[in-house]
């Protein structure tokens, strides 16, 4: 077993797993995709660099020349793949093309790439029905190893620790823009290398799973949803809700709080080998729409994490395809009536037994005093 | 003449360009297009987000029902576009393909857009051949208005303002991350959204022009290249190169940098309505050589910049597109030895009868002592 985050074999996988798609060749451009196959943390340019993995044949990374110092010291540059400069006045489309094996009757493009490369790649392979690539990446991503298990539970770790620094950020009289920037300088000291989203709802805001920070200052005796995460240097992601109160909380928020909390430690113990996202959805859903709360609770349960903060597999209704050890999501029920709104989000990956937690702190309501 | 940054008529424009290219539809996903067309700086998402575009017909805006408070509020909920929410289990490009006008011969997709999402819309779009919208936005997002002018003038002047700061920072014996360190966060506190690069070269990796800051300790006499950039909160890209010596520079440096300071000045002055970008690299290009100097200088002279730090026109050889007034772009030569290197950049417009600099800090060799 290999405890490398980004192993080397990982490649030769890939091609395998490319091969019974019937796939002739991948396109993978600078994304989470890239990244995955071979530790390259490269920027998304105008400049095409791309990793391109035809089926029969050796991989070759094409890259733009002033990126090649940059590629050649990445991982990428000591997985024995060729790299290919291209100058600035070539077509490194029609590289790629003249390169590939010829008559290719399928090929994917990474699922990130963005459209107007998919389309020059089109115009380059004409003969090449194009798919994406996550139809072939994610059922690999989605398995997340021991060693990117261990990764997601130190940005976990991290984010925790962020958490742990909330309440003294939270004062009445400051406002949600305010908090919200010291936690961003928090989400960076505690070992973040990016700040992905910080949310902090108060009162009604909290009542919108996707509020911006305001300048609205924060009340006592209001709610605080807030939602954080962040990419470690090693790629992966982090990902937690808690929700605080400066002072004590109105009583109709604590009579939900206490639902919305039986209702995301049912989900979490839901999740084994063998049962479905949707039943993890349903088992939040469930207790939340007996309590009289369903109609607040609009969102589905949860999203996958890894290399992406949203990724497979999402835990939603409709979503059949059973769970796997490794897989990593997050189990996020809401509680939203408009006054005010809760929601408490964990990190779990599905174990062979059961579920692991990459999120430890308390789940109760924080009364910040 | 409208004064306004994203004026309300742009979305009228837009169609009738699309109307011109034998398009039927634009989709706009999150990103540079839909920004430019409605002002609505929205994330891109797994979920879709896209304002729709019929040549006939009204505009729509799809977003996630999780998302409507922020395009609500956003510069998109004020352009009395329709706001189409859609539910967690919808098939959001069903939803826009049923909305469509039937049997479209073509359809645009932003070229950010996403490739798994074009491909989406390609399976639920079947007859329609798809093409970059780029090639419509690029005509009209290359000819700034008077208000896009203005707010590239402000960008470089805040970039301007950390660049008259960096003296303070450049110490021998701090290393290349530190200085970057500092420069990111003057970029935050003078006025920029975003950061977008911090690039401080010492020494040889001066002579990588895409180096990335590294643990390299700054000694006496080493001439640094910092090219630095980030995103105002308009939306529009500051993006600047000075060079720095911490004490005197070697004779060789201070030879190549004179021929590199008249090849900049030379590019920027051939700038004018109706010459090419081609031209324009030449002027310095031509200069370069001349000097002996040509191996050393393996780059484009510059890139267009607005809503991206680069877009079109890009100055380079093979670019025959005669400029117009209002085009933005870098003017960026360089001298890369190897021992060390120099790069000059300032981003200029092209006026009705010349051109004007967004960049005004001393183009000299700035000597740190």
């Amino acid at each position: 077993m290999t405890t490398e985050l980004y192993p080397r074999e990982r490649l030769a996988r890939v091609r395998e797993a490319a091969g019974r798609a019937g796939l002739g060749a991948l396109l993978l451009t600078p994304g989470p995709d890239l990244r995955y196959v071979t530790g390259y943390d490269a920027m998304q340019l105008e400049r095409l660099t791309c990793l391109v993995v035809p089926v029969s044949g050796e991989a070759f990374l094409v890259v733009p020349r002033l990126e090649l110092p940059a590629a050649r010291e990445s991982p990428a540059g000591g997985l024995g793949v060729e790299l290919v400069p291209w100058d600035e006045t070539d077509d490194p489309f029609a590289l790629v093309a003249r390169r590939l094996p010829r008559g290719l009757e399928k090929v994917a493009v990474a699922d990130r790439m963005w459209a107007s490369m998919a389309l020059r790649f089109r115009a380059a392979l004409p003969g090449a029905e194009q798919v994406a690539a996550g139809t072939v990446m994610r059922e690999l991503r989605m398995r997340k190893s021991a060693a990117e298990v261990a990764a997601l539970l130190e940005a976990g770790a991290a984010i925790d620790r962020v958490h742990r620094r909330v309440p003294g950020y939270l004062r009445p009289g400051r406002t949600e823009r305010e908090v919200a920037r010291d936690i961003a300088d928090a989400i960076i000291a505690e070992g973040h290398a990016v700040v992905d989203f910080v949310i902090v709802g108060s009162g009604p805001n909290g009542a919108n799973p996707h509020a911006e920070p305001t300048d609205r200052v924060i009340h006592p005796g209001e709610p605080v949803v807030v939602d954080i995460g962040g990419t470690m240097p090693s790629g992966y992601c982090s990902d937690s809700t808690r929700n605080y109160c400066v002072g004590p909380a109105p009583d109709d928020y604590l009579a939900y709080y206490e639902v919305l909390r039986e209702a995301q430690e049912a989900s979490c113990q839901a999740v084994r080998p063998g049962v479905t996202p949707e039943e993890v959805d349903a088992a939040a859903r469930d207790i939340i729409a007996a309590a009289g709360y369903g109609e607040h609770f609009f969102h589905r349960t949860g999203h996958g994490i890894g290399l992406e903060s949203h990724e497979d597999p999402y835990i939603v209704a409709g979503n059949t395809e059973p769970l796997e050890p490794g897989m990593a999501f997050s189990v996020e029920p809401g509680i939203y009536p408009g006054a005010h709104g809760a929601r408490i989000e964990d990190i779990v990956v599905c174990t062979e037994t059961g579920f692991e937690r990459m999120n430890l702190t308390v789940r109760e309501l924080t009364i910040v005093q």
